[in-house]
């Protein structure tokens, strides 16, 4: 899945091409970064959005096909999908629930390994802090990525901040089994 | 997706095969129901389970390829889906909502229709009243079916009474844009 590599720095790295999602059933962002000699990079980021009044078994078929899509242009290694451990209501927890399946599954097809990281633990990578404000995530979304601006609508800067948290949390756990 | 045909009484009813499903990323249940002439008919049912140490991609995975397996077996003609608006907690909605998409996206992965009905609208359909309990709802699908006993275990005997549901369902709207 991964190839190791001697960075500038004479330290062995990871490159890896990770696909981030911030499930939604309206609204579903996707972001994918690089990361090399410990720099990650924006390759690209958007949102796949369906109107509620679409059926959901519509919804999910074309969130599920648009991800597949986006799996075959850009070919990343690994899938990091957000698990928030709170929603507002029953009916936003099933359908986050139904978006994040969506999510997996679409990644189990391309025998791609999928990685669920809950908002904590995000926020704790990107930003250093597990309370981060959406804001605060958006604007170190845009510093660690050297942007102009901060990458919109919120939903894709999610997806971008939930694959730079895969990238750290992996290497971090490579440096550890190398100790 | 339907063929009409006139049975011994004379009304004309629908002939339809339907895949039930109860919910449930630990325990799916399924059933499939043939009914023609008023007459529902027991094809098969049963549960598709993982234990929860499995991560819930893998299990997703199996649920979704195991669902298709199903269908290109028994050919069903719609899929129904158990859509709960209530649950314990957040973590069981993600549960649930998880479930649910991976039946949906099985579904349209085959080209068939999928419906989702409520806990209540099943009971009403079912046993003529919104609020009955599990047992009641076992004790309807036996006696709907002629069987001996009640199907085991409730997943399964779930996943029946959702195919119940769809068929009374259609054959009702049928016979209201006859008139």
């Amino acid at each position: 899945m991964l190839a190791g590599l001697l960075c500038g720095k004479g330290t062995c790295v990871t490159r890896m091409r990770v696909l981030g999602v911030d499930p939604g059933t309206r609204v579903m962002g996707y972001g994918i970064i690089d990361s090399e000699c410990d720099e990650p990079a924006l390759v690209a980021c958007g949102i796949l959005a369906m109107p509620a009044s679409v059926p959901i078994a519509k919804r999910l078929d074309y969130l599920y096909r648009e991800l597949i899509k986006i799996i075959r242009l850009y070919k990343p290694n690994a899938v990091a999908v957000e698990q928030p451990f709170v929603a507002k209501n029953v009916q936003s927890a099933l359908a986050i629930g139904r978006a994040q399946a969506t999510a997996l599954l679409a990644a189990s097809s391309r025998k791609l390994p999928a990685f669920e990281y809950t908002p904590a633990q995000i926020k704790q990578r990107v930003a250093n802090y597990g309370a981060s404000s959406k804001e605060q995530i958006q604007e170190m979304v845009r510093l660690q990525l050297r942007l102009c601006q901060a990458p919109e609508p919120h939903d894709a800067a999610d997806a971008l901040a939930c694959a730079i948290c895969h990238i750290y949390e992996t290497r971090l756990n490579d440096r550890l089994s190398q100790q």
